[in-house]
């Protein structure tokens, strides 16, 4: 399928550092692929909630899904607009003055009215994309969902249409007064997610063999 | 300082997975030190904005800070309300089933109306705690804030006092009926953050020594 361009509206509109903004729907697709946990933010009685949630997308459509008794899933799905930050940190900038420290990162806000995924064909289409997001390789690997689990879950789709891309890449940005000969150290303190040794379930037989799907994951 | 304890209010008791609900003040202070980022959202006309920024903390109060021009930080400083997440991803856990699919993670949800730091000394002092909790050491290191940098700068700062803590450690919970002998592997996938190689700002002389406060943060 081919993907719209971003169609960045007012509030997707970058208006702080414009050098950083990325229109290029490569980068949000790179990021979408890399982070497993986004921020849901909502109005809840006039007040702002951010929630951390794993989340899965496809093509243009990005889900969450929760409890159908969460509070803040069950506002957003009353048709109220939603906010999703997806981040990533990519190291801390260490400059030659306090001011121009930073961080790299990767990160997307999207903006719309989530839909409630009512269709269950879709609703397991969607929860399908979800855990192959988090967890590679589970859903064909493990017991699918009974009818009793689909009711008690909700799944919100928000379409990836408005939304601002922010990146920040490479060295610190210094005044040129402050890039002498003999300025202090700066530059770049790279971080990364990395992925230990998996850690089989108590209740598992001794020496269950971790299957493929986990072990490709692990390697480097 | 003693530290108040949390005193969760209607919206920051948490509903859904009371077991996860972490009262104790010390496992805050523990995931806002590790955190280097947050998510503050704030409601921008009548819709919510989540945007991720860098934090410090000390004693009660959260800092966040960013330029004086920010439509999200004007708004968040004409008083309205603001929420903030810190999040930890600990890792991936892989259940029996696709329901019971999880992940391991710390999170703060933190509810009140941000305060604009005006005080110089305040400002200045807040400064440094984001600082030296985003790049520890830095600010004795590197040159200090302008008048005119300091000028273009906000500084909100928010009590921790109104905060959501939730922690999932620990193996699958899955349904007894999956449990059996010849079940699907099932474990937790850990996941941490790592510190690279720093990497100099190429307009070093070449052979900059990297500074002990740099380096040892690279340490394991």
């Amino acid at each position: 399928m081919t993907r719209p361009p971003l169609s960045p509206t007012e509030r997707s509109t970058i208006r702080r550092g414009k050098e950083r903004a990325a229109s290029e729907r490569a980068e949000l697709d790179a990021l979408l692929d890399a982070a497993v946990l986004c921020h849901l933010g909502v109005v809840v009685n006039g007040a702002p909630v951010v929630l951390p949630t794993c989340f899965g997308w496809s093509d243009n459509t990005l889900y969450v899904h929760g409890s159908t008794g969460a509070t803040t899933l069950r506002t957003a799905i009353a048709g109220a607009e939603v906010s999703v930050a997806i981040t990533l940190l990519d190291g801390i900038v260490y400059a030659r003055s306090v001011f121009h420290h930073s961080a790299n990162y990767r990160s997307a806000v999207v903006h719309g009215r989530a839909r409630l995924v009512e269709d269950r064909d879709e609703k397991l289409r969607a929860l399908e994309v979800i855990t192959e997001h988090v967890a590679p390789g589970s859903w064909d690997y493990t017991r699918g969902p009974s009818a009793k689990e689909l009711a008690a879950t909700s799944v919100l789709a928000l379409e990836l249409t408005e939304a601002a891309v922010k990146i920040r890449r490479g060295p610190p940005g210094d005044d040129e007064a402050d890039v002498t000969e003999d300025s202090c150290w700066a530059g770049v303190l790279p971080v990364r997610q990395v992925w230990g040794e998996p850690e089989p379930c108590p209740l598992l037989p001794d020496g269950a063999e971790v299957p493929a799907h986990v072990r490709r994951r692990q390697a480097p």
